[in-house]
């Protein structure tokens, strides 16, 4: 099972090949998971309330085919389970059948200073444990 | 006098029409503003420190003729005076002889809940009328 | 009468001071706009198949409250007629009954020379028609 | 050896946590690519008019320390020689002797309708050779 959020590509994401330009998706994982994340009290907002910060540490994107302007595209979300206190979310953007681009982040656990975390603390693991569920992990 | 920034036109700035996305404008508008008030201690994080936001709460433009890829544009700046306790600050791009866009951003004085100032600060004020002074104002 | 669309505010979107960056109306001003002309064969790609650019000269938004991450936006559009060869959009982005900006956008017709227009060409005028026709105008 | 470009950090390039936005990385990758593509008549349009397009089919990044607001940060460039009609860069985010970031771009070669050439073509080798030269490769 993955979580699926629903764009259309605006104009000014276009760059002057007609295409995306290749830097809008980051921002388009971003916008599908935070959308999944505030589901389970896990968006940016969410967790600074409960003293955590969960910044990129990696990205990475395949580009496959261009996405252009007016198309409509499902970013679909999965996740990995990790051993230590990171979050790996996989990313699909599709239009139709057909795959665009593929991409991932990996996100640390900080303290609200951006000290790293080597444990989930309790409450986040829960809300983590709900997410993964939601996803059938 | 004014004052001046030169900026070069970024590949992501310009969209399908091969010309750079109005919405740009706005960003360099701001580069040169901070830039210039930074000089005397008016950019966002020097207000931060003496208790004072300065958003932005009118925003104009005219375009003129198009900026593309590459090319080098200057944003000129220039100042009113105002009777009351908010700024106004006129933007210039030029490339060359050429005038791309004229503009203008008008901005009050909060402390840093939000709350409107009806007069400028003498700390704020003593910084301004050196930018004023710098302006030739 | 005028068109609605809705946005959610993207993380990116917000700035240092927790609210919504002032460029990024420019954008959602665009996104309403857009969305309303491609039911009329008016978005800039429909315009180009049939010869035409519409390009923004003049650009104003008066910022009232601020949006921040997370919120649900609307920006409802009306029009202008104009007695010349103009477009101009009156945009306000609303959260729930709050007015959080006053914007407008003029726009020319231009061939895709980039040749101004003095009259709207028939085709242009009798999409254009319609889209006043669905604002109540 | 390899290619150096100078950035400051814009404003708007910030976001609510106070650093820049993982996203804006992918920018400034661009813009010290095409500065040092550009000297040698490889940036996007000086390709177009051989004939070339090089998208980006692969985007890789990590992110080691925050930029901030004003930061001067320094973009360093350096390439990998591929078998095959591929480009790849290699990128370095440096603020003083501080590393921000450490990303890569892989970029294809096509023709202007998008199909991939499997050999780089003679001027383009050419052109390459010159800027692999710069870098003492």
């Amino acid at each position: 099972m993955s979580y699926e959020t629903q764009l259309t590509v605006r104009f000014h994401e276009v760059d002057s090949y007609h295409v995306v330009w290749h830097g809008h998706y980051v921002a388009w994982f971003e916008v599908g998971r935070n959308e999944l994340a505030s589901r389970f009290g896990l968006n940016p907002d969410q967790l600074k309330e409960i003293g955590l910060m969960a910044p990129v540490v990696d990205l990475s994107c395949k580009f496959k085919l261009p996405a252009r302007y007016g198309d409509v595209v499902v970013v679909r979300i999965a996740m990995q389970r990790c051993e230590t206190a990171k979050l790996i979310f996989n990313y699909t953007v599709m239009r139709d059948k057909e795959v665009l681009a593929e991409g991932s982040t990996t996100h640390i656990l900080t303290d609200l200073k951006g000290t790293m975390l080597y444990q989930i603390p309790p409450e986040a693991k829960r809300r983590l444990e709900l997410m993964f569920a939601s996803l059938g992990m």
